[in-house]
């Protein structure tokens, strides 16, 4: 483990390399990155204080990134950290959740202090906690910046993983089938739901002998019965049923990283039609994977898909697949590049993404999902655990 | 369970009539309420989906709360409120973390539908998930309309709980000291710290006879030796010191109901200057639950906490607590009342504070905080955990 959060300090310095690159390219002299992913993946700051705002700072004539938090999280950026003390800025306690005052009202007189109070500043509109108020604050106390929506420049930048990272998405994968399969083996009818969840939870934590785990971005998500015909519904203290249905969403997750996958499983006999939907969704993501090759682009793969959906008399509105890996809650999503028609992003070496695989009808639903990454032969299963129905009799 | 949430149709009705009192005290015909735990407040509508745009608008003269989410989403709508199909209003799927277009541009759609596009507005400039985007969106649809901070009126309105939302904290109360011992009880020396988390984590799930558990807001926060001195630093694989502190700070949820508390554990004799702390720290939250009744306000029992701490050449900068109940991540806090100078909110019974007593010296730290519930007889814990620094020797 380098000075430098959990990676080379070569690594963080190619990445901060080419982030400097797509703000010349996009006109900014000055990005503030709120996604604590980003944060995360441009200085290896880590930990749970992402609810108050916080900030990493980046100008093209910085050497360094500029974490800007409160005082008490200051220590956690010295310690997750290579940042020079400088550059290692914390905003005064009693801002903290204040009707009046902001934190971002000393972040802008931070940039001020610096020389870049006329900067061309690109923030992160649309950053979970990037709120309307932390953009409120900050254009009041730079008057005379300029400033545009950065439209996600950094997650951008991370759409293709470095050989370090794919390491530790192929762990969090390891640890994601692990904790599957081992729930899959505790679901019997009659046991509460959420012994199961906590089953998941244990094992998700435990990781894999040699990769402990980390918190998901997302709780495991389990609907059951009618609620399989919607996707993120959380458990009950309800028994499983005897007849029935339950989906079943989590991640592994290794160091901050994620795959993702989901299952389904029916309890006693299965009916023809649940049956023959889940050969569809196996079928249509084997089409899709076999697309996932450099040069193809999401929307072939998501056609690919549509296009065996269609064949079985199915259809699935949304998106079939989103990029993952360095994820904080609520979302281990990177919004960038979606699986869907429109969508001309390029496939690349190295690119993840969980192809979400589900069909939710009126009053049921199944979904078989898999993370992969895109490789020259395909998209290659960063899980492994049974593809079909699972049927618990 | 009613149609209507888990609480009766009348204490929704009751929530809801309170809100709209504030509305027109505040001066506002329409709100728009993203606070995932303000949505449930509402309505009872839950599930991991506020990592897209959502939200419940109360109006003052529409009877019922109106649902806008995500269309997916819908479903988990209908099943976990009793709002009548007119009020759930799902938008399209191709709005999903679309680069140009946006769910807000269909919110204000709806809005303008039916009839309020002249309205003025609250919105909740500071909720986690009201980004710079969803307003930009949404004042731009609506050029018509004025908006205005909302300050949080819900939140506020939730600032007391019921009878129903007391019984649900006490229940998490009694969730959250089973993982505190369980936890404790596991800690060993060389005992790897995602072991420790693994346990927690199933415990919370677990929870207690007739009452099993949610997940919480903020994950299990395990700082380990120098990491003492922040607050909110996560576990890795190493394992536990064989000298040294550690701290817990974790949370038992009850349907979304939280009770948090924080306790700190030291292997092997401890130093005479962790055990005076620890002792200062303790006395300190009983000299501030004492003041914790009703008509004395935040800010006094803030006084009482620093005063001890002052007696014993000790400080801390931060609030010493915030509100807890109804949660969703990123925060077990509700973002009102701060337990801090300058706070004058007059307590009242049945509101409920996480006491966050800890101390973050340059090195080290030591938290022994409690959640309590404001009594005439002064502040009532809610969990019942050894008040003391834990010695595992």
């Amino acid at each position: 483990m380098s000075g430098f959060g959990i990676f080379a300090d070569t690594e963080y310095a190619r990445r901060l390399a080419d982030v400097k690159a797509r703000m010349e390219k996009a006109g900014f002299d000055l990005i503030i990155c709120q996604d604590p992913a980003n944060m995360c993946w441009l200085t290896g700051y880590d930990g749970w204080s992402f609810y108050v705002p916080q900030c990493v700072l980046v100008h093209l004539e910085e050497e360094r990134p500029i974490w800007f938090g409160r005082a008490q999280d200051a220590k956690s950026a010295r310690m997750t950290t290579g940042l020079p003390e400088r550059n290692i800025v914390p905003f005064s306690e009693r801002l903290v959740q204040q009707p009046v005052e902001h934190p971002y009202d000393e972040l802008a007189d931070l940039i001020r202090a610096r020389g870049w109070g006329r900067a061309r500043i690109g923030v992160e509109m649309d950053a979970h906690y990037y709120t309307a108020r932390c953009h409120a604050h900050l254009v009041q106390g730079l008057p005379e910046a300029r400033f545009a929506n950065n439209h996600d420049l950094v997650n951008w930048a991370r759409l293709i993983k470095s050989d370090a990272e794919l390491a530790l998405i192929r762990e969090a994968g390891q640890i994601c089938s692990h904790a599957m399969n081992h729930a899959i083996g505790k679901m019997r009818p009659g046991v509460p739901q959420n012994h199961i969840v906590a089953e998941i939870y244990h094992a998700q934590i435990m990781g894999v002998p040699g990769a402990g785990g980390d918190y998901a971005a997302i709780c495991p998500l389990m609907p059951v019965g009618e609620g399989t015909s919607t996707p993120h519904l959380t458990w009950t203290d309800e028994p499983l049923p005897d007849n029935g249905l339950a989906i079943l969403e989590i991640a592994g997750v290794r160091r901050r990283y994620h795959a993702a996958l989901t299952r389904t499983v029916h309890f006693g006999k299965p009916p023809k039609a649940y049956l023959d939907m889940a050969k569809a969704i196996v079928e249509g993501v084997d089409a899709g994977l076999e697309l996932a090759r450099p040069s193809n682009t999401c929307e072939q793969v998501e056609a690919a898909w549509q296009a065996v959906l269609r064949k079985n008399g199915l259809r699935k509105e949304s998106r079939v697949g989103y990029p993952v890996g360095l994820a904080y809650p609520p979302d281990w999503g990177e919004r960038t590049a979606s699986l869907r028609p429109g969508d001309t992003t390029e496939l690349q070496p190295g690119m993840c993404f969980h192809f979400m695989a589900g069909v939710w009808l009126d009053d049921f639903g199944v979904a078989i999902s898999e993370s992969f990454v895109v490789t020259e032969r395909g998209g290659e299963r960063l899980c492994n655990v049974a593809r079909e129905l699972i049927i618990i009799d």
